[in-house]
This record gives structure tokens, sequence and C-alpha cells, in this order.
């Protein structure tokens, strides 16, 4: 049996610290949250109040006209049980000024992730603030969310958390019901769900992704645990073919230094001498 | 005497293999360059041209109404000199349909930025092609660009050039002079020029990364050198306020094996077993 069972109490202060350790060390106080209405920016909203205190919490919520009308009541309840701050802004006549003709829903889709990111770092802008993501680690490996679009924040809190890990510090930490069941969704269109997508369970996908990446096992060793073996490739290759989204954009070396293969510092590193 | 003189016939070669390999890694064959007519992009574009040949190339020039006109026009100079694909997508309308009324230049001007990437992905989904960027290393190293916005590509071929190196090169590439004489300028408002805005000459930026980075030198050494103490720490400084630009999002550590951390692949890393 394969369990992806966590400490809850330790996994809710680590990432709590993580968020206020950020936060002082690039010395902005206002972590500001694209809020979908989904459990993954619901759970992220939770943490960085819990974190960083109400008032220091901005919340975003980015319609797209009547497709996000459920998110967006859903945001508003959400805040008003925190006491945050929520900014909604309605981004159909952006998205329309540019698709004059009905297009193909996934650059509908990817077009949209990447105006709402454009949006939040704005308003980071505005507020004096800096962005945090609610990329999950089961969509980050299989590459299911939008390079430069949600994945586009200045931390990723939950990124190393599978999709059924998010739901249990969410229930754990007090997300309401009305979240916590609801289909998981990038919302994309109507009717879009995750599972239905990506074809596979979210607790299925988890437990092989458990076993490839963090157990390291080989393929036929997981069909060994029961997983079907079809199931196991198809996500192998799912990792494999979105590794280009969890790089930076690759450069030519020529010189003795280059940035990305051996220029590189963590982001808080300081040596001003 | 610092000097950044490199082999213009190597430099050439490497990056056009460089594209062309990357090209094959990723199976696509069509190279998508943001051309704002600016020396960067159309040195960019020359070398993907001479990669990819002039039928794989699609350039995408994004003025905001009378602010681009003279890099429009310079663009469609290039694509007819080069033979290539050009789209004009003029971003005023989608911009203005956020910002209702004026805001901080600088607001304005990474909104615009990360607008021209999401059109720009776009183009690309629609073509079947991947992004290829105009990143210098003086700009990335000093932070001088738009975090997921200009500096984000698929590839950035020229991301380890200095722009004095990218001038060298593209004259000998053949970039036309109305081209090479331009003032380097981000524009993204009237009159900007990133000399001016930076405080320091490219050439003299230049030679203080290059000592700082490339040679590892101190600041005193850097002094004796001949240059300004006060330009130094402040080059200096604005490479360590930029380090969270050319890094992916953090993640808290959780599990046995967390993105970004200890779960690193490049990007053409691939095991199917």
């Amino acid at each position: 049996m394969v369990s992806l069972k966590i400490n809850l109490p330790f996994t809710r202060d680590l990432i709590t610290s993580f968020i206020k350790e950020e936060s002082e060390k690039i010395e902005l106080k206002k972590g500001v949250i694209p809020l979908s209405g989904g459990i993954d920016s619901t759970l992220v909203t939770y943490l960085t109040t819990i974190s960083l205190g109400k008032e220091n919490v901005v919340a975003v919520n980015m319609p797209y006209g009547k497709l996000g009308e459920r998110g967006m009541e859903d945001s508003i309840k959400i805040s008003k049980e925190l006491g945050i701050n929520l900014e909604i802004i309605d981004i159909q006549k952006i998205v329309d000024s540019y698709f004059e003709k009905e297009v193909d829903k996934l650059r509908k889709g990817n077009f949209m992730a990447r105006v709402r990111m454009a949006i939040v770092f704005d308003i980071s802008k505005k507020v004096n603030g800096f962005v945090i993501g609610s990329s999950n680690k089961s969509e980050l490996l299989v590459g299911y969310s939008t390079w430069y679009g949600d994945m586009a924040a200045s931390i990723l809190p939950i990124g190393d958390l599978y999709k059924t890990q998010v739901r249990e510090v969410a229930k754990f930490v007090g997300v309401p019901n009305f979240i916590l069941e609801k289909i998981p969704s990038a919302e994309l269109w109507e009717g879009q769900t995750d599972e239905g997508e990506m074809g596979i369970t979210y607790d299925e996908l988890d437990k092989i992704l458990y076993l490839l990446v963090d157990k390291r096992y080989k393929i036929d060793e997981i069909v060994k645990e029961g997983f079907d073996i079809e199931k196991v490739k198809k996500v192998k290759k799912m990792i494999i073919n979105s590794h280009f989204k969890r790089r930076l954009p690759p450069i030519p070396k020529l010189s003795d230094r280059t940035i990305g293969i051996d220029f590189l510092y963590f982001r808080d590193y300081k040596n001003y001498d």
C-alpha cells in the first residue's frame, strides 16, 4: 500500500515559516495571491494569512466573464471569512481584444493564464508586495500548468505537495467544505476537469508520481505495486516532456561564466564587498 | 586595458548551431522571435535565419500604437531584407483595456513586456514553433529586463554576450547600419534610453561586469583598473538585487525529492525505461 501520508502540523508550520522568511528576505510585506477559488489557491491564501497576517494579504480573482462566476463568488466568501483584501478583475475584455475570432481552447487558456500573471505582478508592484503562486507538485511534475503563466510567481509554497496532500492540509487548516468538495478544474473552458483531461485520477497519479520521483522506482517495480503499465508509462512520459517548464531558458556557453550554467546564486545571496 | 574581444566567426557558428540543436531536440522547426527592431532582437533574427532557414523564421513586432512606429518600420525592412515572415500586432488596445487611467510608467512597461510574451508564445503555438528571446548578458546580469516578460522564452541564444559584443557580432553578420546606429532603448516610454536610465554607458558597464563576473575581481581590484568606485559598487548591487530574476521560484522542501532542489533534469533528458 503506497501512502502519501504527511505530518500535517509540521507541513503547515514549515510552509508558513517559509512564506514569512521569504517575505523578510526580500523585504516585501504583502503577499499577492491569484485566487481562483480552487483548493490550491485557497490553501495558499489560508497559509499566507497565517504567515503574514490578514492585513498583508491581497487576493486577486480574475474571472473571464461568466466562466469565472462561481470562482468569483467563492473568492468573495473566502476573503470575507479571512478578512483579507480582494481585488476582482475581469480579464475578458483584455483577452478578447487579442483574439478577434474563436481559437483553439488550449491557446486561449494559455493566453488567459499569462494575462493573469501579468495582472497579478502589476498589482504586486502597486501594493509593494510579492506574488505567491499556487502550483502543486502533481501539476508541476506532469506539466499541467502554463509556463510563464500560473507557474510564474515569486514563490511557490505548495510546490512540494501532491494534490491529494493539498486536500489534507487544506482540511487541516480549516478551508471550508464548499471549496474542499469542488471538482478540480483549471477552468480554462466550460466543463473542464483536471482528471478528465489528464485521463487519470489524482489519487492514482499522485501515487505513481510518488513512486517514480520520490522513491525512484522503475516502471516494472511500480507495476508490481498494482498499477497499470500504460498509465505508469504515460505519467513518466508527461514528466519527461515537461522538463523544459521546470528549467530556465538555456543559454549557449561562450564566456568564463554563463548565467544558468556556472553563474548561479541563490536569490538571497548577498556579498557587497 | 580590459578587452571584451571575442572570436566573431566562432561566436556566430556556436550560436547558430545551438539554435539548430535546440530546434531538433524539441522537434519544433519554427523559431518565433519578438522583433522590436532593436539591435538585440535583430541580431537574433539574423542568427536564427542562418540557423533554421528563412522559411522557418516568424518575427513578431508588437508596437504600442505610435510609440512603436519606428521599430515597426525597421522590422518590416529587416523582414524584407531576410525574406522571413513578419506578424505585426499592436498591443495598445490590449494594454489599455487593463489600465483605465495613466499609471506609473514602470508598471505599464512591465505589463507591456508580459503581454508581448503572452502573444509571442501564443503565436509559437499557432505555428508549432518555439520562442527565441533576445536578452543579452548585460541586461540579464543587472536585471534590466522584465521577469516573465522579455526574459521569458524557450531559449536565449545571445544570453552570454555583453551588449558591446552584441554590436560586434551584429556588424559581423551583416545587420544594417540603421539598426547598428540606434540608441539602445527598451522603448517602454517615449525618450527612454538604456544608458540614461541605468546611469552608465554600456561600454563601462560591460567592462565592470566582465571583471566582476567572468574574472571574479574584487571591487578594489576593479578600481585599480581605473573604474569609479561608486559605479562599481552600483553595478555589483544591481547584480545582487536581481538574482531572483535568474532563478526559478523557490519551493520549500517537504519531500524526498523537490522540484528545483534535488529533482533537476536538463530539458532534453530522456529516459523512458
